[in-house]
C-alpha cells in the first residue's frame, strides 16, 4: 500500500464499503443515556461512526476512521470537545475538521472526516445517513402518546438480530405469524387464519386486525378476564420503524372505528438500524395506558415481549442462514404478504430516488 | 429481494447450492432409533433435509425449507403426520404437498417441498438423494451375517469429518495405514510395508492382506494369545461404504482362501454421508463372531476403534486444511494408492453417469 | 481430486498458495531453544514449514506437506535423523529427499520437499525463504553489543499480531507514537509533536529524535532521577527488522553525536515473521547496558514493554479490520510519514528485484 494525498473534499466512504441501504432517513444511534463524554462506535448501513456529546449536550458523530492511518478514532480521547486520535494524536472537531496534528503548522485538507446529522427522541439519538445539510427532522418518527399525560414510557433492549433488516421489517408488517410463533405470548391457536386488513399511506403502510370475544393472550392475561376483543394494528414507517398497538378490550366495548383508548393499550416502538447486510439492531420500547404507576407492569409486559423476540430472532436468523445457502431461491407469495411485498416495494422506491450520488451521502 | 411466483414443480435446489456429489446413491440419515414424532434436521449433499416418522412408522424426508419465507420447516411442529411451519404454520404432507394455508382456501401449487425416498436397515434409516421413482432397493448396502445366528450387532457412532467423504473413503480402501497411525489399536510396526491385494468387481473393490505369524495387535490381544495370523479385508462399495473385515486367528488356522469365521472375527460397516464439501459423517457399527452374549466385549472393542477413528479424524482434517491451502496441489501416486485411485475413477463415473439432470433429482 | 504423477523438481509452493513478500530475506522461525528432537510447525510467508534440529545439531527445515496425501509431516515422528509421516511412513531427510517408502524398492523422484536454509544468531533460528543455495548469512541482523561485556541479553516474547507485517513496520520506523499511545510506560504528552530526523543508507532507516531536560518516562524512572534527556533511534533493516535503541541520561550528559552508553540504554530486537497477509510474529528481546547482574531489572523493563506492545497490538489489529473493511482507502501523509513511506518503497524494491521466478524460491 502506498501513501496518496488525498482530494479536499471529506472522503466518504464508496458504495463498495457500505451496504445498499436507504441513506435519507433517521436510524437510532444509542439510547440517549449512552452517549456522554467518551467515544461510543456504532454501525450503521456498514459506516462506522464514533459518536460523542459534545460540551453543550449536543450528539457529534462523524466516521470512524482516522484519514493518517485508518486507526479507528473511537479508541481515541476527547479533547476540548474533539476527538483525538489515539495513534499520533490527531484531533477532528464535531463537524468533522481536523484541528490539531501534532508537530504540524498547516494541516492538509484532506484531514477531514464525514460528519453525520444527528437528533433526540423517543429515548433514542438519531442518525441521518445521507447529506446532513438535507436532514429533515420532519421525518423523525413521531408517537404523540409519548407527550400525553395517562401514558407511560418504558425502555427496552437494543436486540442485535443476525439477519438483513427487511426481513425484520417483513415480520413487523405481520401480525398473523404472533398465533404460530409466540403461542405462549402475544397469540394464540385462536388467531390463526384470522383475515387481515391492509392499508398503505406515503411511507407508511398499516396491517391489522381483530379477533373478537375470545380468551386475553398471555401477555394481557394477568391484567383482563376474558371474554375480550383483542387488536393488532402495526403501523410501519420506511424504511425501518413500526409502531405495533397491541391492546385487549372487554368484549363487545370498542367498535371498529372506536376509541382503542378504552381497553388496555400497549405501542411498542420497533426501530431498526441496519448494520450490515446480515445484521440489525432493534431498539425497541414501549408506552401503556395502564399500569402507568406500577413498574411491575411494564416489567410483565417486557418479559413476555422478550420471549417472542426471542423467537423472532432464532426463526429470522435460521432464514438468514437459509437464504445465504439458497441463494437464487425466492420466497412463494401467499395472502398475508401484501405488506411485506408494499414493504419492499417502497424501500426500493426511496433507494432509487436517492440515487447513486445520495448514497455516498 | 422481491416475491415471485414459482413454478408448479416441486422445486429441487440448483447444482449451486449444492455439493458435487452422486445423487444416485443410499446414505445414512440417521439411526432408527433418532427419527419419531419430532422433526430432525440433517444435511446431505449440500441439501438440508427435515426427516420425521409418520403415523405408519414410515420416515418422511423433504428440503428443509419452506418455500413461503425460507424458514426451515424442521424448526416447526407434526400435525396430523404432516409438518408444520413455525413462523406461519402452512403445512406440507410426507409426499411434500402443502395441505394447508392458514386463511386461505386455495393452494398455490407452487407450495410443493421436494420429497426424498427412504428406507430402514442395519440400524439406520437411509435416504435417496435422486428420484425417489428411480430407488432402488437392490443398491442397498446388505451384510448377510446380520441375519445369521451367532454374530452380534453393536453400534457404533455418528462420528463427524471435517473433511471431503472422498478423502474418509482414501482412507476406508487402505489397510496400510493403520500400521502408522494406529499403533496402539488396530496396527503395529510388524505390518509396515506388507503387501496388499487389490480386486475390484463392479462398484466394489476389495483390499486386503494377511500379516502371518506375529502376535495379536492391541484390540484382539485380550482375546487371543500370539502366535496369530492378522487379516484386513477392506470391502469398498461405491461410492461412500466400506465394511472392513478385520480378525485374527491361531497362527496356520486360517488358509488364504480358507474360511476366517475360524477365528475372532469382526466386521466394522462404515457408511458416510457427504454433508458439504468439507464435511462428511460416518455412522459405524460392528458385528463379532465372538463374545456374542458380553457387552464388554463390544464395548473394549468399540473403546480402542473410537481412539483409532480419532486418529484418522485428526489426521484427515488436517489433510483437508491443507488442501484448502494448496488447491493446485496433487498427491503423488505410490504402490498403495491402487484402491484409492480405482475407488475415486468409480465414484467419477456414477456422477458423470447421473448427469446434471438427474443430479437435480 | 486424480492422483498425478509430480515432475522431478522438488516441488515449490506456487505465488497463489503463498502471500506476496520478501523472499530473499531471514526471518525468525522459532527460538533456538523451541527446536529440538520434535517436529515443530510455522508458518512464514503464507507456507507451512516443518523444523526439527539433526543428530548433528543444525535446524532442519522444509515445507510441511507430504507429497504423497499432503499430510503435514509436523504430525510424524523423527526417525534416524528424517521426520516420518505419520499416515502412511515416508520418510524425507533434511535435505528433501525421499528416503524410504514402505513396501517399495524405488522411490519415485517427485516425492521430494523444498527445504529452505537455516541460521541461528542472538537467540533465534532463522530462517531464508528464498532458493537455499543463494542464503546470504552476511544479510543476518548483527547486533554487535549482543558480543560485548556490560551488556546483558533477554528473551522477550513471541508476540502475535492479527495484522500485516508492513503495518507494523510502520509503526517500527515511528518514533512519535509512543507519546500517545503508551502513556504509560515509554512515552508521555512532554514528547508530543518534537520533531524527528529520518536517515537512509542502503537497505536501513534511522528514525530518531531526543526530548532534552525533561522527567524520565515511567519505563526508566525506577533508575533515574530527572532531569534528563531521552532518545529514540529506531533503525530498521528491510524486510521486517528494527532495532530501537530507547535510552536515557542525566541531562546534558550526552550530546547530539556524543557516547549514548553514558546513559541508560536499552536495545530492542523486533524481528518480524510475516505468517499471511494478516497475521505476523514479533520476535522481541533487550539488550541492556545497567542493571545487567540483576535479573529484577530485565524483568521491570519487559513487563512495561509488554504492556506497550498490548496497546500496539490493540491498535493494529483494529486498524487491520479498518483496513479489510475500506479495501480502497489510502491513508493521508504527514510529517511523521516520511520512514514509513521510504520503507514501503525499499520493501517494494526488494519484492520487484527477486522477481517472480525469485519468489518461487
Amino acid at each position: 500500500m502506498g501513501f496518496h494525498i488525498a482530494s479536499a473534499a471529506p472522503r466518504r466512504l464508496s458504495e463498495d464499503e457500505t451496504m445498499q441501504g436507504v441513506v435519507n432517513a433517521w436510524y437510532p444511534l444509542a439510547w440517549t443515556s449512552e452517549l456522554g463524554q467518551a467515544p461510543v462506535r456504532r454501525t450503521v448501513l456498514g459506516r462506522p461512526i464514533v459518536a460523542w456529546r459534545g460540551a453543550d449536550g449536543a450528539v457529534a458523530a462523524l466516521d470512524d476512521l482516522c484519514p493518517h492511518r485508518l486507526a479507528p478514532l473511537s479508541r481515541g480521547r476527547l479533547r476540548d470537545g474533539a476527538i483525538e486520535c489515539a495513534y499520533h494524536g490527531l484531533r477532528f472537531a464535531a463537524d468533522g475538521r481536523c484541528v490539531r496534528v501534532p508537530g504540524e503548522e498547516r494541516i492538509a485538507p484532506a484531514l477531514k472526516v464525514a460528519r453525520y446529522a444527528t437528533r433526540e427522541k423517543l429515548g433514542l439519538a438519531w442518525i441521518w445517513m445521507g447529506d446532513p445539510e438535507q436532514a429533515r427532522p420532519q421525518d423523525m418518527l413521531d408517537i404523540p402518546e409519548a407527550d400525553r399525560p395517562g401514558w407511560a414510557y418504558e425502555q427496552g433492549d437494543a436486540l442485535g438480530y443476525g439477519c438483513h433488516y427487511l426481513n425484520l421489517c417483513d415480520n413487523l408488517c405481520d401480525p398473523s405469524h404472533v398465533s404460530f410463533l409466540h403461542p405462549t405470548t402475544l397469540g394464540d391457536p385462536l388467531g390463526e387464519g384470522v383475515p387481515i386488513d391492509t392499508r398503505a399511506q406515503g411511507r407508511s403502510i398499516v396491517v391489522s386486525r381483530w379477533i373478537r370475544n375470545v380468551p386475553p393472550v398471555a401477555s394481557f392475561a394477568p391484567f383482563i378476564a376474558g371474554p375480550v376483543d383483542r387488536w393488532q394494528y402495526y403501523t410501519y414507517h420506511a424504511p425501518s420503524i413500526t409502531v405495533v398497538d397491541f391492546g385487549t378490550a372487554p368484549a363487545g366495548r370498542v367498535g371498529p372505528e372506536g376509541d382503542r383508548n378504552l381497553g388496555l393499550r400497549v405501542l411498542i416502538g420497533h426501530c431498526i438500524t441496519p448494520v450490515d447486510d446480515e445484521r440489525c439492531i432493534d431498539h425497541w420500547f414501549s408506552l401503556r395506558n395502564f399500569g402507568t404507576d406500577d413498574p411491575a407492569v411494564g416489567r410483565a409486559l417486557h418479559d413476555g415481549f422478550r420471549v417472542a423476540y426471542q423467537e423472532d430472532k432464532d426463526m429470522l436468523e435460521a432464514i438468514q442462514q437459509e437464504e445465504r445457502r439458497h441463494p437464487g431461491v425466492r420466497p412463494v407469495r401467499i395472502g398475508i404478504d401484501a405488506a411485506p411485498v408494499r414493504m419492499r416495494r417502497l424501500v426500493g422506491q426511496m433507494q432509487d430516488a436517492a440515487g447513486p450520488a445520495a448514497s455516498r451521502g
